[in-house]
This record gives C-alpha cells, structure tokens and sequence, in this order.
C-alpha cells in the first residue's frame, strides 16, 4: 500500500510466469494486437498510436518530451511536485526552452497561472501536466487545463502514471495529444513497462520534425513498424514477452471490470480509508476537492517518528506505505489503494496497523 | 530456438512470479546488492558501476553512447551486421562524428581496418564493436580490437548481447570500458532487461562531461544514486521488480553451473548441433574460426521456401527457429543454443524436425 509498485493480483503473477515464446511468434502478434485494443479501452481513447513500452513509466514521459519536442521548441510546463519537475529536466535535456508554471505541493495546478503563460507565450508548442501527482496525492483539472492549452494552438503532454484506472481519464475527450501511465499503479501490473497514447496531432508532429528523435530506443515511428506493422513487424527490439503476458492479463482484468467501476471502487475504499483514518485523529494533506482516492497522503503527527512506524507496519504487518518525497520528506506518509491493493481487508489492515503503531 | 529470446528455465520463470514487493524495501536492496556481485562475476569484471538497466539491450547500447558521447566526439565503430550499423546510428543520434569501419556480414571485424582507422583519425575518443553479432552468429576478437583501441588512448564499448555467458568474456582482461548484454540470450531470462559494465576510466569520462547526458532514464550518474547509494538510495525509476527476481535467479544458476563450465557446454552442444546438420546436408555460413557456438547460421540450400521450413517446425514440432535479418533475409536460418536452451535434447529435436521438414 505504497504509492506503487501496488500488489499485484495472482492471475497477473500467473500469467506472467507463462512460457517465455519468441516476440516475432504469430501468436505473440495476437497477442499485441489484443493489448493495444485493451489498451484503448483504458484510456477512453481512439488513438492508432497507443501501445506500451519496455521500460518503465520515466521512459514514457522521455519518450513523450522526445517525440515532440526538438531543440528550440518551447514548452510549458506545469509543475506542482516530483514529476513536474522531471518533466521540466526531460524538456532540458531535449534542448527545448522551458517555461514553468509553479504550484506549491499539496495544490493542483492552477488554470489562471497557466492561462497567463499561454498569454506571455504565444509561441509555445507544447504545454505538459501531471494529471495525478504521485509525490503529493493531488489531482489536477486535466480537462479544463488541456481545452486552454489546445485553444491557444499547443500540443498537451499528460502524465497519468498514478492516474490511469484509479480516477476518471478521457484521452480523447480531455483533448490529450500525449498520455502515458505505468503497470505498477492502478493496473497492478509488476513495474517495468509504461503505457502512451499519441493522437493524430502529435503523430503528425513526430512525422513533421526536421531533426531525428534523440533516443533511437524511444522513436515513436520506429516503434510503430514493430507495433503496428501489417504482416511481417519490423524488427525493433526484442519485446519484454513475458511483461506483456502479464499486462495482456490486467488490462483484461480491468475490462471485465469495466473502467468506469474501476474507478468508482477506488472513490468507494478511499472513503472508507478516510473513516479508519479519521478515527485514529490522522489528517488528510490535500484539500478533500483534488485528493486522488488512489494515493492517500496523511499529515505525520508531531513527535512521530515516521520512518519507525513505516518498518514497524513493515515487519510487524508485512505491510508497506510510502515516505514523503522532496519537500513532504519526512512530513507525510503515502497510502495507496491501487488496483488489487484498493479492497476492503486492505483498509481494515492499514488503519490497524497504524491504530497499534501509533500507541 | 531462435536468435532470442531463448527458452527460460523454470526456476527462472518461478521466481518472477513471486509477489512483488517494493522497490525501495530493505529485501528488495539486498537483492539488488546480489545482483551486482553475480554480475561481475559473469562479466569478469572488478568494474564498481555493474548493474541491469530496466530495459531492453537496444536500450542498453543507447546507455553506453549517451553516457561517453557528447556532441562532436569522434567515434569508430565497427560494422559487420545488424548491431554495428544500429550503432552508427546511435552515434549520429549523440551528434557524434562518426567514423566507420566496415567488414562483409558473416565476417568478422578485421583488426587491420581498425588499426588503419586508428591511424587516421587520432582524434578518436571512442571504438566500438560487436563481440557476438547475432545477425550473423560472427564473433569477432575483442581481445585484440580492444588492445589496439586502448593503445590509440580511446575507450572501449562492447556489445555482447549475445555473448555473455555463451562465449568467453573478459571485460577487465580484454581492456572493455563498457560491455552490455542483454537477460533473453545465454543467461535464459524473460526479454525485457539489460546489463552495463562502466570501467573506471568511462565513469571518468561521464563525471568530466561538458553537457548532460541526452536521455535522463539512462544517466549513469542519476542510476548509480540508486545502484550504489548507501543506506537510503536515491529514488530514481521504479525497478522492474519481477523481473530483477527472474535474473537473480538466472545469474545464481550461472554461478552454481561456473562461467567457464557454461562457455564449455556451449562449445559441446555445437559440435553436436553441427553433426546433426552435416548429417542432413546443411552448411554454415561462418567460417569455422569464427563462429559463435550459441548462435548457429545455416544456408537456406537452393529451391527452399525457408518461410515454410520455419512455420512447419513451429507448428509441427512447437520449434522456433529463427530468419535471416538484412542481407541474409531468406538465405540462412539463425539457430539458437543459448543457455538452457543449449542442451542435448534440442540439439536432437532440432536436426530430426529439419530433417522432416526438408523431406
């Protein structure tokens, strides 16, 4: 019950321990076609341009800022924790001019402060956001600040890592041209592999460009041949086989599941994590308006040490919740309720743990 | 039986589907302690900075040029198939000055070009080569090409994606600055991992670097912060945590099997391999000297449909084997003996069903 890598559930585990088959197989294609249909389904979109990656979520928001953004370009990001200020590095490291709007931890990304960039940068090409930010728990208005950013003619880059399958997400919808998520949050998938989405906007960006994407691994056009080839799939890199088992199994779990009740049972244990929570006097960090109900961050009492109750719950309770990260290290404990892990015994056992901890 | 991935053994496939635990557990760090120590050992390397990436290898050559290659630094590499030419690639992708050397597929890298090479561009910073091209089943000396290199004062960089733990491999004694390999070869893991080895002197280069490292998902310094902190590591990319289960597991039976015994039984199950084969009448492409032991590269004989050959012994015999890439598309077929793969009884089904199918 950290913020993630979260359980994994043991149809998942099952799955992923399938014998490993060559990634070339006719069945292997079967089964990538089968992923990028599920894949779909999860982030409510269309998008021809949606598959997964063999490397954790970072490499998808590399991939997303690689794919976009070429020397010069300048790009608007929205920082408001840890993962803000990656992508702020990401848009460094790729040569772009950054220009950054700021919120405090623990707040959402404000629309005014965005609207006024976009006023003083008529000339920016993408605006990039943290939908829900894993360093804080907050959950940030995609929808209104996506319609801004496409009104003034930018292309928008959405993190949604922790987001996807806990809380509502429309790709389409929302006007996102670049979605990414992991497996380790909400799919409770093993870590390893990341999810994108590119529309027909940013596709046409990539196809565009008058330099070569930086990062051959990460190409979005050389990934495409091997991902969407008809018939014989040009070679790229040998796929993560037996991660893709394992993903083919949890989106399939989800889609039993239908997303939208995915999403309205991580709503219904966060609440009942609130009530345990509240009945042993802890307190929520983030205003109740843009709490993520998948990531939970609690005020540590004063005088509490918080890293000895975190390895008590571990070793008495066999039980992991998260650290605070940068400015909320040593101040906040992350409670997750993602995927598998978001289910009554797990609620019962963390404010227990914690009820006893805390005497 | 393929060029990979390989088939991975049950104790392997076992251990990943264990639960996954956190990242940034206690257990989960001393694991990652394991890792490195078993790492070093099937490398033949001291090297401090041994560690998987949590990728694939293609994403590991990327590591080894985004770390030692800045803008403008002139770089040999030397093609003789797929992977080198990938590497030119990467080298333009760094901004490098790319300087090549080119040998026919089926060759092997000739020290006489590299020397001449050397000669010319004194200014090199970096050679690199393939150790086990894998589009060929060509292994070239490393041993010889490395010593001319680290006489001209340039680094080293090695891909052995396909050798390691098939074919000898001394990244220390053969003066290599950064080797990589990949987990789907002879070490019979699921795909989806990498391996780099940074000697001192390339930690040097990427400490003295004027610009930062392109790509932050691969950035050694932010990786070893992770790797090698101690105590509390620094949080970087959530580890793959399965599949880090899967190559300990994997790396421990290369241990209790020892590097050499593993070389030697690669060596054996070829010469039978090739009994087999001269018995039904099929030839290799590579010369004796030369030929790589776990990759096996046999002529397509005249009036074959080899695509036919390949989906009969699939669908007959459950058998992959593996087509010919680039210009040896449709001429050979690429046999894999790798790992747990290299054992008598596919050595024995292998030749049998080719033996039917070519009836």
């Amino acid at each position: 019950m950290g913020p993630g890598p979260s359980d994994v559930h043991p149809r998942v585990l099952a799955a992923s321990a399938r014998p490993t088959i060559g990634h070339l197989d006719p069945e292997f294609i079967t089964l990538m076609d089968e992923i990028k249909g599920l894949l779909r389904e999860a982030f409510k979109t269309n998008n021809a341009y949606t598959l997964p990656l063999s490397a954790p979520g970072s490499a998808a928001m590399e991939a997303a800022f690689a794919n976009l953004v070429e020397p010069g370009d300048k790009v608007i990001v929205c920082i408001n924790g840890v993962f803000g200020a990656r992508m702020a590095e990401n848009v460094r490291r790729m040569g772009g001019v950054l220009i950054t709007v700021e919120d405090r931890w623990g707040e959402p990304v404000d629309p005014e402060k965005l609207r006024a960039a976009l006023v003083s940068h008529p000339d920016a090409k993408v605006v990039a956001l943290v939908h829900a930010e894993t360093s804080t728990g907050v959950c940030s208005d995609v929808k209104t600040l996506c319609a801004m950013a496409k009104n003034s003619g930018c292309l928008t880059i959405v993190d949604s890592v922790t987001g996807l399958a806990g809380v509502e997400l429309r790709v389409d919808d929302w006007q996102i041209d670049v979605a990414y998520s992991g497996t380790q949050k909400c799919l409770s998938c093993p870590p390893g592999i990341s999810l994108i989405t590119y529309s027909q906007a940013a596709a046409k960006c990539v196809e565009g460009r008058n330099t070569p994407v930086q990062s051959w691994f990460l190409d979005l056009s050389l990934l495409m041949a091997y991902w969407d080839g008809d018939g014989a799939r040009a070679y790229h890199h040998t796929a993560p086989v037996n991660a893709m088992y394992g993903l083919h199994e949890a989106l399939l779990m989800v889609h039993e599941e239908g997303i939208e009740n995915a999403w309205g049972r991580h709503r219904d244990m966060h609440q009942r994590l609130l009530a345990g929570l509240d009945e042993i006097g802890l307190t929520m960090v983030v205003d109740e308006k843009y709490r993520l109900p998948q990531l939970n961050v609690v005020s540590v009492p004063d005088g509490i040490d918080e890293a000895k109750i975190r390895r008590d719950v571990l070793n008495r309770y066999n039980l992991e919740i998260g650290a605070g990260l940068g400015v909320f290290a040593g101040k906040v404990w992350r409670i997750g309720l993602m995927g598998y892990a978001a289910r009554q015994e797990n609620v019962t056992l963390c404010t227990n743990a914690l009820r006893q901890a805390l005497l």
